[in-house]
C-alpha cells in the first residue's frame, strides 16, 4: 500500500497513451504503415476469437436491443474482410504528418517553416458498430496519434478483442502497444471528457443527442455534427426533371444519413407544377409528405407540417415541403433552421446560384446535384473521420487532415529580435521558397 | 408600450451585425478596400473629436488606473496617426476571402471548390488601448466580417467617438455601418460570451486572467492565449556566445510580451562555464534570477526558485533557471510546465534540433534564435490577430487567415448519387484542376 494517494486509473491510461504518441509522433512514414500491416495481419490471425466475441455480444444484446441497432453490432466474416481491407487502404494513403505548408527566408540565415504534425491523443467513443475500432485505429496510426477508444456497453466482448488483437500486431512492431487503449464503462466516458490535459480532439460517433451531450460537457475540441438538417430549394428557374431526380436522391436514396435532406423549399411560381410531380416519385418511394399551407392547398392529401417540422432530423422516409416566395426567403429559412451542414439550389440561372453559395452559411453548398454527395471518400479524400458543422476549420467532411495540427519550426544562427528594432533597424526579407 | 417580451438588446444588436455581415461577407476586394479607405479618411476628419474624448478619459482615469495602464490609455496625435495609417496598410493586404483551396472533378460536370470565406461576426474584447478599435475593425472588414466591439469602461469615452466616425465613414460606401458595433458595460461582455448563435469568433485581448476567465466562460471559439511561459534550453552542444546573447534578447529586450522567456534550462554540462557569463549580461540589464538548487551551486547569490516559479509568466525581469541531466529532461520540463506558445534550443547538434522540434509540442519550436521572433508581423503575416497556443489550427501567430473558414462548394448537371452506388456504379474520376 502506498501513503499518496492513487491518481484515477484514467489518467494514468491517458499518461501513457501519450508517451506512446510522442514517440508515435515522430515515426517515419514506413514505421507507421509497417504497423498498420501488422494491425491487418494480427487481425486476420484473431479472426475467429473476434466473431465468437462477436456472437456472444450478440447474444447478450439479442433481447435487448432494437433491430437497427443489432445489425450494426454484428460482425460477420464478409465484414470483418472489408474492415481489414480497410486497415490496408489507410497504409496506402498519404502521409498527412510532415507537409511543409510555409518555408519561407525572414533573413538571411532564419528560415520559418510551418509543417504538419500529429494533433497527440484523440479520444473517440463510438456505439455498437465494433468494426469502427478497426478503422479508427489506422487513421489515428496513419496521423501519428495515440487514440483512446471508448466502446458502447453492447460491442464490449467485440471490440476488447479488436484491441487485444491490434496491440499484439504493434507489438511486434516499432509503434508501441500504449498507443491504443480501450475504455467500457458509461463512467470513463464522462472522465474522459473531462482529460483536456490529455486528450487533443474528441470525435463522437452516435445519436445527435449523443453528440451533443459530449459538445456541451467538454473544453476538449470535438470534430463531428450534432444534427443534419439539409434543404433542398427548386428555385423559379429551375429544371423540372432534375429537380425531381436529385430530390428523390437526396431523400430516398438512404435517409438515415446526415446529407439526406429533410425540407424542401419551393418558389412559389413552380410550386403548381413541380410538387404533384414530386410527390408521386416520392410516394413510390413510400416517402411520407408533410408541408405548410400553401403545398397543402396544391397537395391536399398530404399531412400538414406544424412548426415543428421545420427543426427536425427524421432520418426516416419522411420529407417537409414548405413554398417560398423568393430565392431570398429560403435561403433565410436555411440559415435559421438549417444545421450548417449542406443545403442545395436547382437552378438555371447563375445569379441565384451565386446569391447562394455565398449567403447560405453551410459547410456545404451545391448546385443541381444530390445533398447526398457531402462525404469525405466522394470528395476523395481516401478516408472520412467525420463531417464537422462548426464554423472554424476544418468543417464539412474531413479526411486525415482533420487529425493533424501544424508548428512553427524556425531555424536562426544566433539572430536576435533586437537587430530589427529601433534606429538601425535591418528589414526582414520575407522570400518564400519555391 | 407592446405587450410582448421585450428580447434582450444584445441580440438585437448581434442580429443587426449578423444582417450587416452577411452581405459584406459577398463584398468585392475594391467594395471592402473602399470602406477601409473612407473608415482613414473619416477618422482623420474625426481628430480632434477623438483626442477631446481621449483627454476625458485620461482625466477621469488618471487617478485610478496604474501608470502602465494609463500610458496605453493616452492617444496622441502621434498614436492616431499611425493607427490611421495602420488601417490603410490593411487595405494593401491580399483579400483573404475567395481564395480556391481545393478545385476537383469528382466526375464529367461534377466539380467541387473549397473556397474561403468570412466566418460571420467577431466578437473583440479589449481593455484600455482604444487605438486597437481602429486596427480591429480595419481587419474585420478586410476579411469580410461584423465584428461587435467591447472596450474597457477607461476608454469608452475615447471608443465611442472612434466608432463614430468609423460608422459615419462607412455610411458613405456599400458597407452597412451596422457591422461594427461597440458595446461598453462589463454585463455586455457576460451576455456577449452567451451569443453563441451570433457570434462566430471571439478574440479576448486583455490580462491572462481575463483571457481564461473568456476561455471558460463560452462555447464560442475563442482565438488567443492565456500564458506565454515560453523557454530557452541550452544543450550541451551550444554555442556560448550566440547562447548568451539570445538569452538576453529574449529576456531582457521586451520582457513583458508573451513571447519573452521565463525559465532557461541548462544542460548540466555546460552550466559551470554557461551560468556565470550568462548572468553577468542578464544582471546588467537588470534581470533578477532565480535558481534550483544546482544552480545556486554555481551562482550562489541569486534567489531560490520555488516550485511555483516554473509555472510562472513573470511578464516582468526576472528569470527562473534549473540545470537539466538531458535534452530529454528539458523537453519533459518544456511541455509539462509550457504553454504551448514558443521554446526554443540552442545547440550545433542537429540531431537534438530534430528531437526538439518533433516533441517538444508547442506552436513555435525554434533553434539559435531569439523567441521573440514569434509574431505575425516578423513571419510575414502582414497583420496579426492573436497567437493561439489551442492544439488545432490556428495555431500561432495567427494573420488575417484566423478571420475565415472555408466552405465546399459543388455544381453538377443533375447528379445523383444512385449513379455511383450498386452493382452498375460509375467510379469518381477525383481530378484534381491545376
Amino acid at each position: 500500500m502506498t501513503t499518496f494517494q492513487v491518481a484515477s486509473p484514467l489518467i494514468a491510461i491517458a499518461q501513457k497513451t501519450r508517451q506512446a504518441a510522442t514517440k508515435l509522433a515522430i515515426s517515419s512514414t514506413d514505421t507507421k504503415n509497417q504497423a498498420i500491416e501488422a494491425i491487418a495481419q494480427a487481425l486476420e490471425l484473431a479472426k475467429d476469437e473476434i466473431l465468437q466475441a462477436n456472437l456472444a455480444d450478440c447474444q447478450a444484446a439479442a433481447e435487448v436491443i432494437p433491430q437497427p441497432l443489432y445489425k450494426r453490432l454484428q460482425l460477420d466474416e464478409h465484414k470483418l474482410r472489408d474492415a481489414i481491407a480497410g486497415v490496408r487502404d489507410v497504409g496506402k494513403l498519404a502521409d498527412p504528418v510532415g507537409k511543409i505548408q510555409i518555408h519561407r527566408e525572414l533573413d538571411t540565415g532564419l528560415i520559418l517553416k510551418r509543417i504538419t504534425c500529429a494533433l497527440g491523443v484523440l479520444g473517440i467513443i463510438f456505439e455498437a458498430r465494433p468494426e469502427a475500432a478497426i478503422q479508427i485505429v489506422s487513421l489515428a496510426i496513419k496521423s501519428g496519434n495515440g487514440v483512446i477508444l471508448k466502446c458502447g456497453k453492447e460491442a464490449v466482448r467485440s471490440c476488447e478483442a479488436i484491441v487485444k488483437a491490434i496491440k499484439q500486431g504493434l507489438s511486434q512492431t516499432a509503434v508501441n502497444p500504449d498507443a491504443v487503449q480501450l475504455l467500457t464503462t458509461r463512467e470513463e466516458t464522462r472522465e474522459l471528457l473531462n482529460l483536456d490535459k490529455y486528450v487533443d480532439l474528441i470525435i463522437p460517433r452516435g445519436s445527435n443527442s449523443f453528440v451533443r451531450f459530449v459538445q456541451e460537457n467538454t473544453r476538449i475540441p470535438v470534430l463531428g455534427h450534432a444534427d443534419g438538417i439539409c434543404h433542398f430549394y427548386i428555385d423559379k428557374m429551375a429544371d423540372m426533371d432534375k429537380a425531381v431526380d436529385i430530390t428523390v436522391d437526396a431523400k430516398a436514396q438512404y435517409p438515415a444519413v446526415c446529407n439526406a435532406i429533410e425540407t424542401l423549399l419551393v418558389h412559389q411560381s413552380t410550386a403548381a407544377k413541380f410538387l404533384p410531380k414530386v410527390a408521386q416519385a416520392l410516394q413510390e418511394c413510400h416517402v411520407e409528405l408533410r408541408g405548410d399551407t400553401r403545398t397543402l392547398a396544391i397537395l391536399p392529401n398530404i399531412v400538414a407540417a406544424t412548426a415543428i417540422d421545420w427543426e427536425t432530423e427524421y432520418s426516416d422516409y419522411i420529407l417537409s415541403i414548405k413554398i417560398v416566395d423568393s430565392l431570398e426567403d429560403a435561403i433565410a429559412h436555411i440559415n435559421d433552421y438549417g444545421s450548417r451542414h449542406t443545403d442545395a439550389i436547382v437552378t438555371e440561372d447563375a445569379t441565384a446560384v451565386e446569391t447562394f453559395f455565398g449567403t447560405v452559411n453551410s459547410a456545404n453548398v451545391f448546385h443541381n446535384c444530390s445533398t447526398r454527395f457531402a462525404d469525405g471518400f466522394r470528395y476523395g479524400f481516401g478516408a472520412e473521420v467525420g463531417i464537422s458543422t462548426q464554423q472554424m476549420p476544418p468543417r464539412g467532411p474531413v479526411g486525415l487532415e482533420g487529425l493533424v495540427t501544424y508548428k512553427y519550426q524556425m531555424t536562426g544562427n544566433g539572430h536576435i529580435v533586437a537587430s530589427y528594432t529601433g534606429a538601425n533597424a535591418k528589414a526582414f526579407t520575407h522570400q518564400d521558397f519555391v
